[in-house]
């Protein structure tokens, strides 16, 4: 039995683990969640599953379901979640939360010497060199849940790193693939949260569509696997079947494909390394499928992941700000404040008027991203 | 540094073999040979990598070469295959002659406990039950050469055979591919012999062109990863640039892809498990390349590999029948004694009027052989 602490178990990739839990009670047992402001769903889970202790957002759920549930323990804030992240009986973190709050619990509970099952990509942009240094001083491993990383991870199962000659990370080319920059202009957020392939939450639909999602899926690969940019390539591939791949000095190229189901990556970050069946899951029918498409990526089409690209070659403290100034500018324009191209706009002025830091300490970061949003809400109007 | 046999020095997957040991003089070395009708290929081989002991067919080419390199041993016939097969000082066999001829030396290699890289795939259709025991007794591992069955070796780095839901072996569908059954009727052995990706040897190329190939590879991996026909199914995939795929009970895919270069697949059973760079390899371009199309396969269309399948899940003595047929109607077709559609006519006579043999020994094979190959040039006018 692996006993599991879940951060964001409302959320999208939290109702998805939930689901796989509730399939394997024999193999998993959920010890540990935070929650958001879904309550109902929250006390659906807390039915469900029976965790130990729940942390909710603020003092007033967390005092209403413990009410309703004597006999389980409940917390609330920012403290709260570090109580799930490293809640001792806990062997792995699922850290389902978007955005830079997901770094903190997460150094947290890898110094508790918790396996770290990552969906929040913001934790590796922001502060990868810390967060890869700490898991290698604690001896824990980062497993990833994103499913191109997933797929890179599984194709390189059995494989030395350095035969690698490169990792080819697919994208589908998001919600506006096959729009011109022109006909970006005047997209709004209900085209932008409609993606083709993958059911997603709001921050990273809006980023699949701006391609920033696979700008900072190249720094979280580059984390990762402890890869240079050089050995980070993108493809638009718009089926999402190829879910990455992995191309070794001879030549050979490994790949993971299915169907889009986000499930399975949770999964596998949990049973790993060994596979258990999933329920209901779509197999994959190529003879149906067809054709699978691939295209190279116009870095000036996609000047998202352009900048993301070149925010990560620069290193040291120019992640953070990318990460930062992204998070600001999708809250932006889901708040109808800015455009969706004003999105990339805002980006690259938080990037060009950042004066770098080497090797950002904790502090530092959060200094960081604090100044480039307070920026970033100055010059929005 | 790795001592090699190798079977078939000569042929197609000899030579690429070769290729790679030039390559590779650190790690690799080639001490015994066993080479075909083509002597001054066999000359420059022996320049080139001077083995210790090399066997020719007859006792003429012996003699003659022995006097040419008089520092090296010389061997023939059946007795001389044995002699490379067993070769003290090599840890590896690589096992690049076609047919069935290639049964014996490999279970006396086996005896003798060097790992088997096997190109040679009638070895396992004939006998795939004595191999595997033979094998299993030795703890000799199995290395696949054929690109196919390599994919699904690479794919499966890692991975717990107890997850497999099936294996995809992929087809290109060979020279004949877009063509009706009305239209085989008059197919040329030149055209027969141009096959759309790959560049082997003239019987396997036939074999391509009926899927009688891709028959013998399901056979083949049935005995190589030990699963029930069931788990195995066929894709048409016209590109062969992904060159199989293994589905887990998760739905997770992994497959293997590659630009077709036979020596990808016969250095990694060299290299296994390591990999080393491949000189001047052809890199995949899944961008120039485009698209990928699947379909799936039309078993009355392509009869060989129905014919394959059914004498598979058939077994006992069954695939013995199947392959010695074929290898006779082959060789009958390159002939011109009969059509290209009649190669499965005859296959089909020699399983109708077999009686099956549950587990039939290595002496009832041969004489199973025997028979059938004797049974078709009676019925071939």
């Amino acid at each position: 039995m692996k006993y599991i602490s879940l951060l964001g178990a409302t959320g999208s990739i939290g109702t998805q683990t939930v689901d796989i839990l509730k399939n394997h009670r024999k193999e998993f047992s959920l010890a540990a969640m935070s929650v958001g402001r879904n309550i109902p769903l929250a006390r659906k889970i807390i039915h469900d599953l029976s965790p130990e202790l729940v942390s909710t957002i603020n003092k007033e759920d967390a005092e209403m379901l413990q009410a309703e549930f004597p006999g389980i323990s409940f917390t609330y804030g920012e403290e709260g979640i570090t109580d799930v992240a490293v809640y001792d009986k806990s062997e792995i973190l699922v850290n389902g939360v978007m955005g830079s709050v997901g770094l903190q619990p997460t150094l947290q509970a890898i110094e508790a010497h918790k396996t770290i099952a990552l969906a929040n990509k913001e934790t590796l942009v922001t502060a990868g060199h810390l967060v890869m240094e700490a898991a290698k001083n604690s001896g824990v491993p980062i497993l990833p849940v994103d499913s191109e990383h997933s797929a890179i991870f599984q194709a390189l199962q059995g494989e030395r790193t350095k035969n690698i000659e490169r990792i080819i990370l697919t994208a589908s080319g998001g919600s506006f693939r096959d729009r011109t920059r022109d006909e970006l202009n005047s997209v709004t957020i209900e085209e932008a949260l409609h993606h083709p392939n993958w059911s997603m939450g709001a921050k990273i639909t809006i980023d699949s569509a701006s391609m920033m999602n696979k700008g900072l899926e190249v720094i979280e690969a580059h984390w990762l696997f402890a890869l240079p940019y050089e050995k980070i390539d993108v493809l638009l591939h718009k089926e999402s079947v190829i879910h990455s791949m992995v191309e070794f000095h001879d030549s050979s190229v490994i790949a993971q494909l299915g169907s889009p189901d986000m499930r399975v990556p949770i999964q596998y970050a949990l049973s790993y390394p060994d596979r258990l069946p999933l329920l209901h899951a779509h197999r994959l029918n190529l003879a149906k499928i067809g054709q699978l498409h691939f295209q190279e990526i116009d870095l000036e089409r996609f000047r998202c992941l352009k900048l993301a690209i070149e925010a990560g070659k620069a290193g040291g403290s120019y992640p953070t700000v990318l990460n930062a100034a992204n998070e600001t500018a999708v809250a932006a324009f889901l708040e109808k404040r800015i455009t969706f191209l004003q999105i990339e706009d805002c980006v690259e002025k938080a990037l060009n008027q950042h004066q770098k830091q080497e090797s950002p300490s904790l502090a530092e970061i959060e200094e960081i991203d604090r100044e480039t949003r307070a920026y970033l809400q100055s010059i929005i109007q």
